[in-house]
This record gives C-alpha cells, structure tokens and sequence, in this order.
C-alpha cells in the first residue's frame, strides 16, 4: 500500500499518520517526491486498514499495490484448477457444455429434456427447481420437490444435474440432490451462503454479479476457497450496463482478464445476457473463441410452453446446430467439444 | 399488455398466438395498424406471460401498459404511508435522521456512539452487528454478540436501535434485540430474507440494490408487503456506475421518481455513496431538499480507528454542525427535523 | 507516478525500463517492497508517458499521483473563478438562473419566453438555435437565423441571452450574437471546438458528457483554459446509467466533488436529466442545497406546443412556484437567489 | 405510436389530445382496454411528436412501435451492404482486417508500419493524424502533414489507408489522402461532421460512442446516409461501464444485435476495449466467432516508443501470430480472412 499525502502536509499530522501505522503492526517507508509525499507501507495491509488510512485528513489517497485475494489468484497457484465432475472436466483444455431448462417444471418436463440433450451428447443438465423471481406474482419454482425430481434424472438417465441454490438453510439437501450448485448473480454477495457452500464437497458455478467488477467477483470465490471447497468455476453471464436491446452486456473482455488473474474455470452463460434465442449462438460461439471452458446454457424441449425464460431458451433444433457448430471452432482454437 | 407482430406475419401463425393467449385465460383483441398488427391483451398478465410471449417467433416486441408491483404502489393506496418507531416516525412529513457508527465494534464504541447522537437530538441509532465484506479477510462483524451489545444500548441509554439482517437464519433473534431492521444493498433480491422479514412484526428499512432499477427496488419491497409486513421504508444509496471520484452515485433522481410512484417513505444514506466524509454535508442537504422522509448516516466518535468505513464516518464536530444547517434548511422546505 | 514490477522481473527488464524513463527526461528512482518492487518517476509526467510505461512487459500497474489538470485546478489557483456576464455572476455566492425554452422557434416564441423570465426576475434566457437531435428527421433548429433572433431579443428586451454552439464554423458569429455560449454534452470532447472557444472573449458554459468522468470533464475546461479563455463555468447535466425511469441520473455527488478539485463555477441542469416537467422542481432544489452556483433550466410559455423537450419544460406557473420555493431555500443555505 | 392515458382521464382532456393530434395531420384511434385507455397513432410519427404527446398531463406513457430509423434498417434494403475499397470488401462475407499504428508519428515510422502489415498480407492501414486527446497537454497528432505522410504510403507502397477526421474543416483533404475515414467514438454524435462526411465519395467507418445505444448508433449511420454516402461501416469500440481492469466493455452482443437490424457491415476494434495487448488476440478471434466482418486493429513496430497507445498495440509477432490463428478459425465459421 501506497499513501499519498496532501501537499503542504504538517509535521505533526504526518507523525499520527505514521505511529498510526505502526500501532496497527505494519512498517511504515517515507519517501519525498517533488510534488507530493508518499509513505510505503510495509507489511500484510487488509481492505480495512487501507480505508482507516483514508479517515486521516492529511492523506489525499491510498494506492493498493497487491490484489486482496490469495487462494484464487495465479501468483498462488500458477496451474490451472480442473473441476472433475463424473467422467466431465472444466478447465483441463474441453469446452464443456451445460444446457437444460431455465426451471424444472415437471417430472415429464425434465426427463424429456434430459433426453433431448443425451442425444447431442451433452452430458450435464441445469434445472432451476429455486427460483429468485424479481416479481413475487412470478413462478417461484418447485422448490424440495424440484430437487427430488433432479435426483430422480440423474438416477434414471445417467446425466449429471446442475441448479441454483439461494437459501442457506436447503444447501444440505440441494448438495445430496444434484452434482453441480449454482450461485446466481443476484447471490453473488451473500456471503453467508458462500462461507456454506465453502464446506460442501460438490463444485460451485459462482455466476458474476450483475454489477460486481472482476475483483469483487473473485473475491466472491476467495470467500468459498478459504472455507475450504476448491472445486469453484466462474461464470461470466452479462453486466448491467446502459444498453437495453438485450438483457444483459456479456463481458467477454472479462473472460481474457479472468484468465490473466486466476487459476480457476470459467464458463459463460450466454442465455441471460441475449434475452432472446437468436442472439444465443453467435454469443456461445464468440465464448469458445475467447477462451473459455465450456458453456451454461438454456434449451427447452417446448420454449414456447416454459414457465420461465422461454424467449431466450434455444429450440432443440437450435441447440442441436449449435452443437454442430461449435465442434469445427473448439478443433480450431484447439479445444474439444465436451 | 400490447403485443406487437413482426410485418408479414402469416396468418396460421397469428392463429397460433391468439389461442396461446386465450389458452392462458386471457383475452387477445386485434388492431390491425398501417405498418405493423398489434394485439392488446386484456386480463391480470403477470412477468412470467409477458416473457412467454415473447418467445413466438412472429412477436416483435411486447410492451407493458400496468406497473408490475400493486402493494406499493399509490394506485392502490394513495395515502402516504407512515411508519412509526417509538415515538419517530417516517413519512409524515417529518426528516428523520438514523445516525452512527458503520459497526458494532464493542460496548464502549456504541455507548459512546449513542451519548453522542442523544446530545445532539437524534433518536435512532445506526450500528451493524453483521457486516458483508467484500473480502474474506476484513472484520466480518461482532454477529449475534453484537446484537446484544444493541439491546443493551436501547434498554440504558433509551435510544432506539437499527441494524442490518443478514442471513435468515437470524431474522428472530435479530428482531427481538433492535428496533428496525436493514436490509443492505447487496441483499435487495435475497428474495428468501425478504419473505421472512414479511413475517415480522419490525420496520424494514430496504437498501436499494447497486444496480437494481427503481422497477426492481418496488419489487423488492412488494415482496415483504406481500407476505404480511406493511412497515416498508426505501433507502437510496447510490448505483454503481463509470464514475470512480466516489464511491457511488447517489440517485437523488430515484428519490423524486418513487414519490410519484409509491406511498412508502424514502430515506437517503449519503455514506455510502460519498465513501469520504467532507461530501457527506452537502449530499443531506440535497436529500432534504430533494423531499426525502430522513437520512441513515454514517458517524463515530473516532473515525480514524472504526474498523470499517472510517473515511466516510462523520466526526461528531461535523455531524454536531450538519444539525445546525440541516435546521432551517428543513424549515425551508416545509420538514420538521426529526 | 509510481510504477509497480511484477514479481520476479528480470534484472535486465528492470534495467531497459529504467533507461527509457531516463531517456524521456525524467528521473527513476526504484524502492523494493516485500512483495513488489517500485519505481518512482520524478518530473513532469503526462498520460502519453504513462501509457507507454504500460507496454513495458516487468510492468504489472502504473499509479498516477498527481491530477493531469493544471489551470483548473484548486493547487494553481485557490480562491473561486467568478464569471461576470452583464450585472449576473457565476461563482460569487448568487444562485444564478438561466431559463427558457429548449429551441429558439420563432420571433414570437422567443419574445413571448423572454418576457415570461424577465417578469420573474430571471436575468438570463436560454434557447438553442442549433440542435443536435438524434434523428436527422427530428426539427435541427433555426441555425444562424435564429442566433439573429436572440440578438433581437437581447436589443429589444436587455435579457442576456445564452445558446448552444456545435459547430467549429460558427463560433464567431454566435459569440457576436450572445452573451454566453454553451457546450453540449455530446461535443465535450469535441476537442477542436473546445480549442475555438479558447480564443473568444465570452464566457462558456461547458456541459458534462453523458458518461464523462469528473476527471475528463475538468480535462475538457482545461482545453478552454489554456488556449485563453477563463470564462469557463461548469454544468452537471446527468450521466447515462441503467435507469430508464428518467432521462439521465443527475449525479449531485460531482457538484460536491468538483467543488474539493477545482475553483471554476459549477451550475446544475436538471431538466436533461428529469425528462418529466414535475421532476424538475424538487431536483432544482437539491441543486442549490448541494451548493451549485446556479441553474440552466427548461421553461416554455406553451410546453405542449414546443418543437422539442416539451416534456421536460416548466410551464410558466411551475416556473414562478419554483422561484418562490427557491428564495427561501437559497437563504437557508447562505445563497442569494439571482 | 401507442398512447397510454392515465387513469381517470377526463373527458375533456382526452378530447384537447385528440385534438392535438390530429393537428399534426395523425390519425388517433381510441382503444379502452380493462385498467388503461390507449390510443393508437396512425402516420409518420417522428421522435419530436412522441416527445410532445408526454407533455399532455393526461399521458401516462408512449410507446414507439416502429423504428425511428429508415435507411440502414433490413426493413428498407434486406441485401447486405458491401463496401468496396479497393481490392477488398467489408460484408461479401471476408473477414477483412485494418491494423496499424495508433497515431501517424514519422514518415520512416508510417512506412515500417505499411511493410509490417503488407509482409502478413493485410490491406489496410489504420493510422490518425488528427487524435482527439483526453488532456491538452498530450500529444496532439501530426494534422495535415500527417495526413500527407499517409498520402505517400499509398503511392509508395500501394497499402489502402485509413484516419480518423475530427474536425469538418478537414473533410475535404482527408477525402483526397486516405481510402477510408473514421468518425472516432468522441464523435458519433457530431452531426455536423456527420453531414459533410455523407457528402463525401468514400467509405466512412462509424465507432459506436462510448455510451451510444444501439438505436443511437444506427441512428448516427443514418445521417450519413440521408445525406448521400450510402458506404458506411459500423465499428463496435467497447462502451462504458463501471469495470476497470480493462479499458471499455466490448460489447460482441452488440454485433449480434446490429446483424438483426441493420444491412450494413459491421466491423470490431478490440484495442481499445481491451487496452492492454495482451488481451486482443483472445478478443479478435472472439469478434470474427460472433459473426463481424472484419478488424479494426492497432499494432506498431515498436510499441513501447509509441506516442500514443503503446500498450495496447499487439508486437509484429504478436500481429503475425493472430493472423495464423484467425486463418484456420474464419474457416471453422465459413469465413474468408482478408
């Protein structure tokens, strides 16, 4: 950490400054440049001792030097994390796909869909049976017995299952349920469900929040890290900015800074940011050729009959020329399709 | 609800969406334009309809004519509503100020916290047991132990209470220690606490979310009205943009929008949108003028050793002097400082 | 400016960086942290060195320490700017109004709009004579024909008399024809504009770009400032976010910042921002709570009639009730309504 | 055009709207849906008409329903637009690629540049004499002499050029020195610069401004158009948005989204969204997946001595090794690199 004084500082305010910082056990470095002072300070300087700096009135800013997480960061761990579910991989070089139903909606519903994607070879489905519903006049999904219908798929068809999570109090029974949980974007900060699912043995899709920068978004995962599950993959799934011919701004710049950063998955939902099919493919093609692991995306056997999300839920056609697609472009960026 | 068809529509396709509505148990009327067909649907259309209509291929847009949220609303009730803590209240017409530290740090902090603000008047004392940190490695709040430090402050100095819920898990205990119960910005769309703390017999003060539209932020609170808690008070905090002079853009637009729109009372906390407390002063001022019902602001008596948030803690000279010129400032817009 | 190594930089690198700082004439001075290293760079630094720091690969950051602006700056001039235009003045402690009508759209309507100002005792009419319009098939002004009308009125009526200038070519004409020329936000960065307007002898009210940051927005009066002229005030209109509930979010918040970096003028217009007529009034009241040296605000003697931003228009009864509750408003916060 | 009317609308107002709308030689039809009466609005309705109607105190909401845009909607011309220039095309369905340095600096540095690209076979330099500069104490381009520079690589070594034109004095000697211009972020909206440029016998290529909406952007197009110049290419640059650790939020969806809406071709410049080199070569090969018709590119013989951008400027190797990698995955999407 770096602090800048204000010029014209007065000696005795820079003397509290510095035993400030040695009372909090860090090594405080002076240093005279022409225009303004700065101190260095030496030592294990955590977000809350950095904003202490800033309540003294002869500091005119604080300058971070260091990233503030550890376990999630390359400098920690320089190979890349592989999250092995079943006989699938993220992050060992496939591109790996997710797809399914924004929502369970029936047990007819979700085996048919768990049927269409076996066909193309997908080998994960997602499924919402909770669902964070901006209106409360909205389906809220099927709750445990959502869960219980995943479990029957998985048991029935062989498909590993993925859905979200967002109540700290259904972790246990959502992670004895299905293979995958998800943090939505809107739980992206609910740090008491993050600290919970950092003692699950199941991995977590950790979805960026929907105005969360990319070092927030990490340290979402630094928070799952430390308590002690390392089987997290990211999911960049589109920011909220000004524009409003579709959901959401998918940030695949996100994707190749993430890269640069950490050591962990990442996958891209292109489904919410779109908001509407047709914007679906040329998004999923445009994540393979970014660089990233795999894909979290919507189909629907009927999109025109779900209950959640039809507008941006691919056809089984779609999905299945999409499928298509991607295999010649995963070959040319040197991936394998999964 | 208008559904606007894409030009050159075929007539079977028409057809099909026409007995989709009715099969909805709504009723579609034609309009037949000069470039574009459009039908009107009449019935209750909730999100959920909406978005399914869109996913027909021959529907170009769908645009909504009704407002999402009823409760909150000032067509249903026109009225403002006021909510009384003690003997505060919010809404009517008083501008009721919520003062103190960011954090329950320990006994003496917030007894000294509170002696302060009863001198100068304020009645209602702000202090977080629970803290949502960016990081896993910042002072994650004192928790349940905090809570009672809250209690006992309430029961020897007689100042009322206010802190932020969390985890749903500790909403019962939580509402019997404190007066008023927050729900911070992170947690707007933590639509299982919002349930909950419809259940209660507690004031809510509801944060607006970061990037939460103010759609999005009437939402929310009709969630808590909707499962039974009718004490709802709006926060503005500031939205996240480009801008990095502070720490967020506060909304005073927002302010000025929700009154046409709702009848719930709406505070602003300045705090968090300054992130640095000489621009604390000025931004009160404007949230008086502006029309809000109070402020939640943040002040220790010593800022420069809070554990979190001390840049943006008023001292108590600063806060003592904002009384001051907040007075006749009130007068001139009709408020009595409260 | 300080630039940070990365670890386990070369010494070689290391020596190549040092070399290129000192051959742009400037001074390296290197200090080794625990985890990185750093140089500090002494001497005149602008952003072109800056960025090219960046292209060195041993270059994980590079930390400005010092504002880019000079002229415009608090540390090169610390007593306020104030902006003389007739007997009215900008800076000097008056809450200044400039209204009127969006567009200048004929002799009548502009006479009728000055009389309507000048019985409210408002000294300074607005009304643009260029437009710059989204759509070319939208209503592009009157151009220099209506730039004669506003000199007419000025002749005829002793209001002063301010409009919008876009275009390079018509700078000398408008500054005969005016008292004050504006800037609008999409020509902030028109920086040959700005360049012209440094070299007439009237004052600019430069308007802040719809997503310009502070520091841009200070860097675009610099541009004024130092081609000659001082006349330079300021205006906060609003910046482009998420919310569509409005027009634009007025963002306060940069009043009060630009008020800690810079000794220019700062006035508020709330209309771009409001879109709706009845938002105006209470965002002009936090205008001059917030500490704005005055206001730039739509009004039109008949709004359902204007050939643009009739919406956002006071009608002359809005116009005169705001007057009244500003007076009161202006005193309370140590202002003098002008 | 549809009308929403408030509830309890009287008569008497409705009739005065009526009234109003017809006088603008419209055709309203009333509809009286359940909870809210609507009219229809038969004619040509332009932005400043659905602007006036909001001004009615009996309009709750207007909603547009066709696009405000004629001339670059599929709706007008289904056919792509291909844009010639010399020997190669933007929209025949090439991936064609402009790179160069970011400001013309020298004569030996502008030919390096040109032998650079023509060695890897790439067509089109991209080089600014004119460089609109945030702070007015960075380097402001060559100008003119720069544009001469420009004028002798194309004689000299047969490359087809590309600049930027900033100012309208310039339009005419651009138009005789360069193949193709460029109307740089700053200045989508620079309407006046817009006209000229539609004036012009030469391709003119449109980035999208920083905060420019979709709409606004096509909305820019059209005034080149409607103004004669029908070769325009539209060039999406990353927007604003509150992210930081790159420099602009490239928006690929975008892409998706104009591909829907307009027939002109629409090329990707990652450099500046990116703002570190590193992060372009994951960006361009994500542009040409999503279905772009081309690059916008910057690269420099020697980065790190640029004067302007060097750290977003790829290395000869850099630029080299991309042009490999885009060969085989332009095929996988049936594209031909150019």
């Amino acid at each position: 950490m770096i602090i800048v004084l204000k010029p014209n500082t007065r000696n005795e305010d820079r003397q509290t400054l510095l035993e400030a910082i040695s009372k909090r056990g860090l090594k405080p470095v002076e240093f005279a440049g022409t225009e303004r002072s700065t101190i260095h300070v030496l030592g294990d300087v955590n977000e809350s001792v950095a904003e202490s700096m800033k309540s003294f009135e002869c500091v005119e800013n604080v300058l971070r030097i260091l990233k503030p997480y550890k376990l999630a960061s390359k400098e920690h761990q320089s190979q890349k994390t592989v999250v092995k579910v079943g006989d699938v991989s993220f992050g060992n070089g496939e591109f790996t796909i997710i797809a399914g139903p924004c929502s369970v909606e029936s047990e007819a519903q979700v085996m048919e869909s768990a049927h269409m994607l076996k066909k193309l070879g997908i080998k994960i489905m997602r499924a919402s049976a909770f669902k964070p519903r901006t209106s409360p006049y909205d389906f809220q999904g099927m709750g445990i017995e959502g869960l219980k219908l995943l479990k029957k798929v998985r048991e029935e068809t062989g498909m590993l299952v993925e859905t979200e999570i967002m109540d700290v109090r259904d972790v246990k029974i959502a992670a004895e349920c299905v293979d995958i949980l998800r943090v939505g974007a809107r739980n992206m900060q609910n740090f008491d469900l993050l600290k919970e699912l950092g003692k699950i043995d199941k991995p977590v899709i950790l979805k960026r929040g929907m105005s969360a920068t990319i070092n927030e978004f990490i340290m979402a995962a630094e928070y799952i890290l430390l308590h002690g599950n390392r089987r997290v993959i990211l999911c960049e799934r589109g920011i909220r900015t000004f524009e409003t011919a579709y959901r959401n701004t998918l940030d695949l710049g996100a994707v190749a800074v993430l890269r640069t950063l950490t050591h962990l998955p990442i996958i891209v939902d292109p489904s919410h940011a779109a908001g509407k099919r047709d914007l679906v493919p040329p998004l999923c093609k445009a994540a393979a050729a970014v660089g990233a692991d795999g894909l979290l995306v919507e189909a629907h056997p009927h999109p025109d009959q779900a209950l959640s999300d039809g507008a941006q839920s691919l056809t089984p056609e779609q999905l299945a020329k999409l499928m298509e697609e991607l295999r010649p472009l995963c070959i040319a960026v040197g991936r394998r399709l999964a």
